[in-house]
């Protein structure tokens, strides 16, 4: 800690570094191997109006991330979700989530089949600079909630063979394998239940790096006094610029650092500081899901079509409030000089719901390394921030694994 | 029955039918919709060195399906099979060979997903047609060998939204849910053991054809008796020509057809005559399958490469006794005799040990056609052998499915 906070104080005096000129610091993020921690965008796979070759719009459907636009955004790659909404705790709706998050897999795996020039599954540290080098985007495969596991931890194994890498135990509620930080009953577990141990171990035992994101501060305190590897905090926010617990404390903050762990920043609008309510688009969106429903995984080409439509003219007439780009700085920012450039990096929950005013989808990115160089942040800690740090702990993951195996 | 033995008759006093030139005949065969029951091919899928769109020889690799051959042999596609053998009952081995299913299952959908122009997944009756008029080839997939569900039927509706419509619960040796025709111990169950009844009614609810292949004739009449639509024999001869537990006698192939099932003739050689002892050969094989072991998931390129080599040598020196063509007809017209064309089709276990003489790869699949007409079957008939007959099945599976759902 000590040696970043001189080196800190260096690059502040030097003032060279403020000379960058704008394309440099583009060429800069360019030259850089970046990798968002939490890419949501294999829920849009699955969808039938949705390519992930072609350039979309935010403005106009609502999605964050294609290979157009990762090119445009110097984005190369990340971990790709599988995410299912929590649900019932029972043996049908285990089931039936197994089946879902199974087929999502799947699904990334088909991304990359079908595209094998433009995309490469990623599975070890060492793939993504590989990867990169022949320019192609790197897919790691990643969990958020670890609910379609059901009890079966042996899924743990069959999801690992299919290339996961990365594991968060709870998204909005708790589960069968701990408590959510935003669950209203609050923790019943007191952190991880005991299946939620057992996960981690296997976790541990397999080579996936665990991830804190959505859990209790209770939870991710457990992840990180239990697990053999350092944890990650895939898309995740600072509580002293904006108390809201997705949001975590300077002192957790320090312990997962202090364990060698890593937070990567989010950009959901509504964790980064208080918006104003708005009735108005709230009642509008009801309606909306009122008249289409919300089996979205049953809609053809031409409802999702007339959907996006009835989404954009709300849009229009209601528009969202959503945090700004320094909004979203003051949190990088202020983690940064918590716990230096080597725990921090980029999770902005593209797909998921992130995004702030002047960055609402990727191809925007170079603005955070623009921001992070003018504020005296160097080369090197961009590369660590970007993607070295992950896969610090990707290849701490394996090793241990390799080490029990 | 009556019906046909009329038609029969009347072809065998038709003159006109045996002036067929050899070229009309290619062209009947060439029209006719043709699916294979069993295409034990998915098992190459998941190897490195084999590519659907490249032609292979049986020779040099001992390949039988690519997508070149199955233009020149006029085939339109089939059931293709996910294949695991039968391992130990504990849960352990349910797990690990439920993963090997899975991936199995995703190889075939990546074979389709990568060559969209070439390949479309059919998951109802009507498909078949719509794929061929296309151009395509015509992709079912079916599983050899319930044993990968373990003790869980949920899996049943994993495996049937990644595509799965047909299901033989047994293969070599006895399981968790019936008998084997070839388990040295003999009866166990009594046929379906009370899981595999289960599994019975939930293939039903599913709408997934019953295989009976590989099981013992009390799991067929169990079969026969339980579902509640028609049951399938996917490749399966007759005992009538060559007495061996994979070939069923007379009665309970009158019983099948009788009950609206379809036999599909098997062209494993081993079980279509009696084949004279091969100790040099098998001594050989021993030694190699010493020599590279048996993991050969393992196996990289170069690996099989080199064991590709050895069996080429190995064939070369000590060739293989195989049956002849017109032992494999012997069955097929047996079969013909006692229930007639609508109850018939071709399941040759191609790549999974089938192939006689003249027929070692489906590029000569022609010589069925012609050898069919030339015994006075109608191009009807043909239609029925090679399609009809088992997309009939398909359709009363699923038109019972979506009466109970």
């Amino acid at each position: 800690m000590f040696k970043f906070v001189i080196v800190k104080l260096v690059v502040f005096l030097c003032i060279s570094c403020a000379s960058h000129t704008e394309q440099h610091k583009v060429n800069i993020h360019n030259r850089l191997l970046t990798l968002d921690a939490h890419l949501d965008t294999p829920a849009l796979l699955v969808r039938p109006d949705f390519d992930i070759m072609q350039e979309h719009s935010h403005d106009h459907d609502f999605s964050q991330v294609d290979w157009p636009r990762m090119e445009k955004g110097g984005l190369d790659g990340g971990f790709w979700v599988i995410y299912t909404p929590q649900g019932p705790l029972n043996a049908d709706a285990y089931k039936s989530n197994r089946d879902t998050a199974l087929l999502r897999a799947m699904a990334i795996q088909t991304m990359v089949s079908v595209n094998p020039d433009t995309f490469e599954l990623a599975t070890v540290a060492e793939d993504a600079h590989r990867i990169t080098n022949i320019g192609k985007k790197v897919v790691y495969i990643s969990m958020e909630n670890a609910y379609p596991l059901g009890e079966d931890l042996s899924l743990l194994t069959t999801f690992y063979k299919l290339g996961l890498r990365m594991l968060g135990p709870v998204h909005f509620k708790n589960n069968q394998f701990g408590d959510s930080s935003t669950d209203p009953q609050g923790s019943i577990w007191g952190g991880l239940s005991p299946l939620g141990k057992q996960l981690v171990a296997e976790a541990n035992r397999l080579g996936i790096v665990l991830d804190g994101s959505h859990g209790h501060d209770l939870l991710l305190e457990d992840l990180i006094n239990l697990s053999k590897t350092p944890v990650i905090l895939s898309h995740t926010g600072t509580k002293t610029i904006y108390d809201h617990p997705r949001n975590i404390d300077d002192t957790l903050l320090k312990k997962l650092a202090d364990s060698g762990g890593v937070i990567h920043v989010n950009a959901y609008s509504a964790y980064l500081t208080k918006l104003p309510n708005n009735p108005e688009r709230q009642k509008a969106y009801q309606d909306l899901f009122e008249k289409f429903g919300r089996n979205w995984s049953t809609f053809d080409t031409e409802t999702w079509q007339a959907l996006k439509q009835a989404r954009y003219q709300l849009d229009k007439k209601h528009p969202a409030i959503k945090a700004s780009f320094e909004d979203y700085m003051q949190h990088f920012l202020h983690i940064l000089n918590v716990v230096g450039p080597k725990h921090v990096g980029v999770g902005a929950d593209w797909d998921g719901g992130g995004g702030v005013v002047e960055m609402m989808d990727i191809s925007t990115l170079p603005l955070i390394t623009e921001r992070l160089l003018n504020e005296g942040y160097s080369e090197q800690d961009l590369a660590d921030i970007w993607s070295n740090n992950v896969l610090r702990l990707l290849k701490q993951a394996k090793d241990y694994a390799d080490s029990v195996n």
